[in-house]
Order: structure tokens, then sequence, then C-alpha cells
């Protein structure tokens, strides 16, 4: 079949399979596929930088043999075969490929950005801005990363659950949540899988994990937050106390980061800079009562927390975490944990004293994660939900502790803000597509 | 901590680790945790068949030494130190644990439903319904699945992506769309990640799939649809023809369904019956175009299409591949190929006869997938949208193809639907939570 908008000698090129530019061979004839990143047009011929997901690579064109070299335009697609030589003078490797046949896929029209271009103007042509270096990487450590949580999970016998993002209550908090007309009806978008997590475990599933998009009605626009994101959740049964809790998501995530370190670190360091050199995190991870933080960042930094404000982690202190923790503990990471019950969801287990049995993560001076034990007592649940003035509205969520329900725990990481973190990067510049406030195209 | 409404000896049972079910030694002390399914009150104690996520034990319990079992109902969460004895008495597996320790961890009301009860009741609550063996084995079957699947495509590089589902035009086709009050806007739920994949494309990543939940807001009371069901979806660059997105598709579905019948075969026989059993199919799948399908149907089975209907599959015609397929090729798998283009989405690529480059994939009478060689040629593609129609609509995502795109296609697989078939279940009963027009609880 006719694979479109061909130019040049197809059928000896279709019998050749592709070579990716990373594995071409030397002095062998080749076929590769991709972006004509540059094209500088000669007298004789062009010179072009081709790009496939894996390198780049000088393709040499003779006009004379190739004529249809003299209509490509940068960013266009092509296939081209020939043979690779090596050649000292080309600062691209070393190395260019001599073209015998090529012919253009799909001819680029004039750009309508550059990589300079502001972050509103690159967002609105995402898929040029895409195909920058950098954000190819990204794309690439985000998988990496991701794959690694769930192969370390699938390990522990965690099974993989697809949770519904149409809910019927506006769940935890009623203000920041999106309505969908649904029928005669109203649903609402999912902020979180967090009640649907644990019916997994009222349901005996054991362990379990999600990733998939949640949605913020927050008009909001800060660097951190977004409308809709992907978030990675975890819940399991059986723990002893919160403690189990965070032992497996520092086992995952020093599992996750040493992956990732090993396939990505060097070119991270090369896009990104020394400055984000991945560290993989020794176990286990420090840990300081929230309290007990305000008194150190009191003496180290002058940092005076609001009285108000005492009960919850604010953003400078936060912020203050990175230099802190690096200083105390060498350590790129934080667990925080008391926090005071008024400033923690109502399903958190409490100690006999009131003390939720959750922590916050804290990497490079940003919160990951939230995690805790979860309350799986009927009783004490349903009184905990009726002081935050919710046991209405989450009575649906009340009924799955009621026929058995193991202890549990687990928490949530976003995935994209965990791949931002890692490149020093803006959550619009992390998303594939963002969506915030002002932003739903393209 | 207290790990909460524990009862019986605390001490000791926290520090011994627990073992799974399906890995008790015999006379060792262990400790077991898990629901109570059944619970037989006896003068001297109980005996309880114990639950976990790998298999069932009996637990005789002494209510002399543990009088916490006399409170014990069915469906509590308990946990257990004991030994485990051979005992040829016992009909579940020859084998029992003798309790030395009981705790209640987590109290069971009656429960409102049972395995026989209405397919509506089951769902109201289906964290209940969740723990029947046979539904435990699906969600492990999905998870099988779906990680062979991923782990099929990282290993050829695709990169995972995560697209928006939350979007500014109604895309494909208008009508079966969900409606979000977004701030001063409407946004809409996303019917696939179709148009944003193809974006990656653009982006030249080449290779990707995304699993998530996607959207319909069909009134459709079927056994096969849901307003939400997650996909498997890929996409991918610089294939040749649609015979390259095929030969993916049944490589990775054989290499997938090889793992999933490795691991639950067996389970699946015995709990689903012989008409289950797993087949892993041979490459390559049997291929028909539509006009011979349809002459073979009436040749065999006396199947007459109604004219107008020639130029589509109709869902008779679909329920009878299963048949012949099964008949003529020996094989549950059947691509369906040459549709009529009127049936076709704008952006499938035609030949130069005007037929579309796509198909659909039957499985045991059922389609499961629908794939293509997609147009990438910005000018053909903006004709196919607006002969359709579609062209203002669909305007934000011509335009990914104005600046260069490799020739590529995809496919789409409903999760959902892939189990419904392995096991012979409706759509309701897959789902781990089903969303229809009726039914948007728990």
């Amino acid at each position: 079949m006719d694979a479109g908008g061909r130019k040049g000698s197809e059928e000896e090129m279709e019998h050749m399979e592709r070579t990716w530019i990373s594995e071409l061979p030397v002095d062998t004839p080749c076929r590769v596929c991709g972006f004509a990143e540059t094209v500088r047009q000669m007298k004789w011929g062009a010179f072009v930088v081709l790009r496939d997901v894996t390198g780049r690579i000088q393709v040499t064109v003779d006009k004379n043999r190739l004529p249809v070299v003299t209509e490509l335009t940068p960013h266009s697609v092509i296939e081209v075969c020939g043979r690779v030589t090596e050649n000292p003078s080309v600062r691209l490797g070393g190395r260019e490929i001599q073209a015998e046949e090529l012919r253009i896929l799909s001819q680029a029209e004039a750009l309508p950005i550059h990589p300079d271009s502001d972050i509103e103007g690159r967002m609105d042509y995402r898929w040029i801005d895409l195909r920058r270096e950098e954000n190819q990487r990204m794309i690439a450590l985000q998988t990496t990363l991701v794959g690694a949580m769930r192969e370390f999970l699938l390990s522990r016998r965690f099974l993989e659950i697809h949770t519904p993002k149409l809910i019927a209550a506006a769940s935890e908090s009623g203000s920041e949540v999106f309505a969908v007309k649904y029928f005669d009806t109203t649903a609402y978008l999912a902020q979180s899988p967090q009640f649907y997590k644990q019916m997994a475990m009222a349901a005996g599933l054991e362990r379990i994990f999600e990733t998939g998009p949640v949605f913020r009605a927050e008009k909001s626009y800060t660097n951190k937050h977004a409308t809709e994101f992907s978030c990675f959740d975890i819940e399991f049964s059986y723990i002893d106390s919160v403690a189990d809790v965070m032992h497996l998501e520092e086992e995952l995530l020093a599992y996750a980061f040493a992956r990732v370190s090993e396939v990505h670190g060097e070119a991270v360091v090369r896009l990104f800079g020394e400055e984000h050199r991945i560290t993989v995190p020794t176990l286990p991870f420090p840990v300081i009562r929230l309290r007990d933080l305000y008194r150190e960042l009191e003496e180290r930094y002058g940092y005076t927390v609001p009285d108000s404000m005492k009960g919850d982690l604010t953003t400078d202190a936060e912020r203050l975490c990175a230099k802190f923790s690096m200083e105390k503990y060498g350590h790129e990471f934080l667990f925080v944990t008391d926090y005071d019950a008024s400033e923690r969801a109502f399903y958190h287990m409490r100690d006999e004293k009131g003390v939720p049995q959750g922590y916050d993560l804290i990497w490079r001076g940003v919160e990951i994660t939230t995690g805790a034990q979860r309350e799986h007592r009927y009783e004490i649940l349903r009184r905990q939900a009726e002081e935050k003035g919710l046991a209405k509205d989450v009575e649906f969520y009340l009924r799955f502790f009621r026929y058995g329900c193991p202890p549990h725990g687990g928490f949530g990481l976003g995935i994209d803000r965990l791949t931002m973190l890692f490149l020093g990067l803006s959550i619009k510049e992390t998303e594939f597509l963002f969506r915030g406030p002002n932003r739903l195209t393209p």
C-alpha cells in the first residue's frame, strides 16, 4: 500500500529494515527514519541532521543524485538509505551517512515556535515543543520511573485496579471538584482514588496500585498545580503501623530511583545540569516530627512558624526542608510526621493522644506524598467524619467498613510532580499536555 | 501504635511475620491474617475458614483458650497465631491451624448480600461481591494481562504517556460526550486518547502506549457497554502499512495470553469452566476482507447481510465470526479488513481505491480492537475530515500534521472487555466498579 507523500525510489527502501540511529553499523547499507532537525542547503546539496528517538546523525545529500533535497524543509520527516562512514571532521559523533536514497515522508511548514519561545507559545504547539531532546528525555525518564514502580509492586503481589473517575458524591472536599452533566443527574470527577483504593482493601484484594488521572478544580496558578494530573496510588492491608507504609514507600522510591539513575543519570546531567544529578536515596529515610522540625528550622535558619499554622507544614518550611535534610541527615528526602488532626483528612488513624498516624514526604523542598495508616474501625471512622462535618457526604464510603475490613494504609505520588523535581521544571513543562484554569488546548 | 480494634494477646503477635496461606509450613509457629470466610460455632469452640489473597485454610479455635471466638461473625477480619498440622479428615487441603492466639481486627455485621444475589444488589455492595474467589481471580488476571502488555512494549522501546481527559472540543463524535463545567467555560471528557496519541507521533516520540479511562455518554444497556472503562492504547511510527499494525497487535496478544495462561490457566478452568480454557493464539492471526467474510457467512450459515449494512460488520456477523474462524482457520481470532470508508473514522488512511487501511479484530465473536494506519498527510487528512463535516471540530487536531509527522498507526484495546471475554462475564461483572446510565455508585 501507499504509505503516503513519498518521493524517491520506493521499492528498494521498503525492503530494508529500519535501523535506530544509535545502532547504526559502519560501512553497511542501512535505512534510517526521522525528523530533519536542521537542513543546511549548499550549492552541491545539503547537510541534514537527522534525529530519531535514539539519537542524531549527519546526512550528506548530493542534489544531483537526489534533487528532492532542495525541497526539504527543517522538521520534515524523511527516510534515508545509505552507508555510514567515519569522518572525523563531522562534529556530530564523527560519522555521517552518504545518502543514496531520500524520501520526504511529511513536509513541514515553517515552524510557528522555537525553543526560546515563551511557555504559553510553546504549549500552544506542544507537539513541536516535545521534540526537544530535553522533553524526549523527560518522557523517557517518566516511563522508566513508573515502569520500575510497577515492577517493584508486582513482584510483591500487588494487584492493579482501575477505579472510576465519575463519582456520585463530591467526595472529600466539595469545593474543588468538577461537575459533569450525567444524563439527568450530576456526576463529579474524582479528586483522588482514595475512597476506592480503600474499598479494594474491604474487598480483600490486600495490596493494590493504580496509575490514573486525578482532577482538581482549583484556580491555582503556581508552578506546581494543574487541574488534571497523573497519580500513582498504593494501598495495602495488614500493616502494624504507619511505619510499614513509610517503609514500603522508601523501598519503592529507592528501587525506582536506582533504575532511573542507571538509565538516564548521565543524560540528565548533560541536558539539565550537574545540579540535577540523580542521587539514589539510602535507607531508611530520615523522619522528624513536625514540632521538632519547626524547632530545628528556628534554631538553624531563624524561621518562626506563625502560631496559627503550627499544626501543618507551611510552604516556607517545606522549602527549607531541602536544606535542613541535607545538612542534618545528608539526605534529599524527609518524612515529616505528627501533624495536627485538624489539618489531616478524617480517615487518617489517630493514636490514643489524637495524633494522626500519617506523614508527608518532602523531596527537594516539595511535598511529594501524603501517606497514612487509615482508620478501618467503622465507629471511630464515622466519629472522625462527623467531627469534620462530612458524615453525610461520605456515607457511601463509611459503609465499606461495616462488613469486615483489614487494617491498612497507603499513599499517593504525583507522577508529574516527581518528574518535575527530577529535572527542575515547572508542572507546565512536565505534563504531556498541561491543564490549568486557562488552558484546555491543544 | 495501636492498629485498632484488637482483642487478644497483642505483643506476641506483633513480633511474628505474617505468612501467606499458600506458603504455610507444617509444624512451625506462624501468623496468618485474612477474612473469616465461614465460622461454624461448636460447643467446644469454632471451625473457621480463613481466607487471604493466596488461599484458604481451616482454623480450629478452642473457646476455653480463646473465648473471643464466640463473638466472631462471618467475614470479620482476623489474625491468628498457631501451628499448621496435617489432618486428612479436613476437606480443605487436609491441613488445619490449631489457633493459639486470635485477634478480631474488624468485626463484620451480617452481610447484606450473598453470592446469589442479583447483579444490581451485588453492585450496590461491590466490595463484598469482589471477595468471591472468581472476582479475586479476575482482578489478578487483568493485572497479569496489562502487566505483560506493558512489558512487551517497554522491551520494544515504547514510551508511556498520560494524555489529558479534559478536552476543549467534543472530539470525534459530538453526540456521546460528557460535558464538564470548567470554570467559566465547558470542557468535555475524552472518548479516547486517539488525537493525543497521534500528537505524540508528531512530537517524535515514535512509539507510545497509554492505559487510562475513556468516557462514553451512551444510553446503552447492553452487556458490553459502560459509560467509563479502561483502555490500552498504542500508536507507533514509521510503519510501511497497516499490516505492521496488525502484526504488532498479534504479537502483543500472543505474548500477553501466554503469560495469562501460564499464571491463571488452571484456576480459570476450575472457577469458570472448561469452555473458558485459555488458548495461546498462534501467529499469524487469520485475516479476511469484509466482503469475503459476508460471502462465507452466507455460504456456511445462510446469513445474509442487509444491503444497507454491507460496508460495516453487523452485530450478528460479529457473533458468527467466532464459529467461522474456528471452523475455517482453527483460530479464536479474526482480523476483518476493507470496511467501507463511510463507516470508518476520517483519520484512517485510504488506499488509491478509497479503501480504509484499518481493521477490526474479533475474538470469541466480539470486536476487541479497531486499528489502522492513520492518514498523516495534512491535505488529505483535512479533505477526509471535511467529507465527514468535521473539519471545524477537529481544527486543533489537523494542526498536528502541518509541521512534520511520521507515517504511523495504532490501535486500542478495551481492558475490561478483554477480561470479560476471558471469563465469560458481562461488563458489569468485570469492571472494578461499573458505571452506566443508571449506575454511579458506590
